[in-house]
């Protein structure tokens, strides 16, 4: 049996009971180590489980999923991912390859980001769809997110924004060298997030949002240090020391806001006053 | 402290190991059992965490919620939530009137629904914004989730319907009586809720979407027994006895399906002929 294990958003003890069962009873357990991260190392997990943990990195999952599957027609094999199984799409991949080898499937859910994010005050079935930042570079600035944050403002909704983690990556000119020599991580904070949003409103100009959009930073959600700040697009472009270390989202508010929301949100705001002046201009009462 | 604890989706041992130390060291605990269900009762939850668990139903939530957050200001209280407990609005309100008692709040995040739809195979970022479907009577239709699910279909997004569940209820003649004598608990099924958004769709006649319309019917997702049959919108109408008893859901494919969710999808078709022919038709290459 193949058991796909969330291990929810920030420490060990996250994970259910039922997940833990799995976990001490695998005969391997592998750990996907590249779509997200806990808030704690390796080691802890190996320490908590009283056994070890193989990291599988995406070059693993992705070209040599056959070695994770190994036997589990036979025995058991759990792949523990970060947050809930089925958030990152890369997953679907690997139940596709173990149906076709014959392996049971079984799944054992966890808190995702996507509804984590429900803890700053928006209500979930408010939200459009989510989408990704990645850092941008000189001559690569996707920028896809664009349209699909327009269409979930032209209806009101929010949009959360999951930013990029660089795990394990080459620098070109090693890659070009064929040497296996990796970078150290990097997480994009919510500043390089509303800055790169805001560059891009600035290069198509069609209004998705701008500098005064209101719009929340999340780090370390459904961590103990977990942090909200609530603020304009711009004053959220220095808003990462206030915030902390990573993980980092954000969430764009839609003018789909209700009272009961708003409520709740404005206690993270970090300048009330213009908090307040923009609410009652542009979202109040716009649902 | 207040804790709100999520407790997953299917049953007891879907609880996180932190979910679980809280429950075992607070001073009094609730379950929160009228906005969604766990497939397990009460009695197996209390012999699970050794204790008893105080069940507090709408009336207690919404009228008196100052009884549960007696003295939390020096002692912990446990407020168990089935799935995540930000998944539902009515919890915003016991936080919010926490932070009036200047009673510190803390969340234990799990599984939701919201997330845990993603084992049918579907990408979360691709769902758009999630509806609620209520049961129709003679002279209460409420519709408002059509418009969302147009606005979502528009985009080409997929749609979570979640469905009604009525716990407590009163006849209106008990009510009218002042009796407090309630109803047997109803769970919406796939099948009515299938029916109902056909017969919606026949009175807007917008053309959101229609009888060859391609949805997933989702039973008891996140538990062992957890089910999905896919199909059109008529074929899910009758797939009731194939999904087995609640917990559904619904969700309504957008035409912005990659080929990648397509084939996780189709092997849930209850027609594999008829999904593929109207796939090839209405939904392949069309985002």
């Amino acid at each position: 049996m193949l058991y796909l294990v969330g291990l929810g958003l920030s420490d060990e003890t996250d994970i259910t009971v039922k997940g833990l069962e799995v976990v001490k009873k695998a005969s391997r357990v592998y750990l996907e180590a590249y779509t997200s991260i806990l808030l704690v190392d390796k080691s802890v997990l190996e320490t908590y489980y009283g056994r070890p943990v193989i990291v599988a990195d995406r070059e693993m999952v992705e070209s040599d999923s056959d070695a994770i599957l190994h036997d589990a027609q036979n025995v058991d094999v759990a792949f523990l991912v970060v947050g809930d199984p089925f958030g990152a799409t890369t997953h679907t991949d690997i139940v596709l390859r173990a149906r076709e080898l014959h392996i049971p499937v079984r799944t054992v859910p966890n808190a995702s980001i996507m509804s984590g994010i429900g803890a700053a005050g928006l209500q979930l079935y408010n939200f459009g769809q989510t989408v990704s930042m990645v850092f941008f570079t000189d001559n690569w600035r996707p920028a896809s997110f664009y349209d699909r944050i327009k269409e979930n403002r032209d209806i009101g909704l929010h949009t959360l924004v999951l930013l990029d983690i660089k795990v394990k990556e080459q620098s070109l000119e090693n890659m070009a060298r064929g040497r296996k020599i990796y970078e150290p991580p990097r997480y994009m904070t919510v500043g390089t997030c509303a800055q790169q949003m805001l560059e891009v409103e600035e290069e198509k100009g069609l209004g998705a949002y701008g500098p005064e959009s209101l719009a929340i930073g999340a780090a370390r959600v459904g961590g103990k240090t977990e942090k909200f700040v609530a603020g304009t697009l711009k004053e959220l472009c220095e808003a990462d020391d206030v915030l902390g270390p990573p993980l980092h989202s954000l969430v764009l508010l839609g003018r789909r806001t209700h009272e009961l929301e708003h409520d709740f949100v404005r206690e993270f705001a970090v300048d009330r006053e213009n908090w307040d002046r923009i609410w009652k201009a542009e979202y109040q009462g716009k649902h």
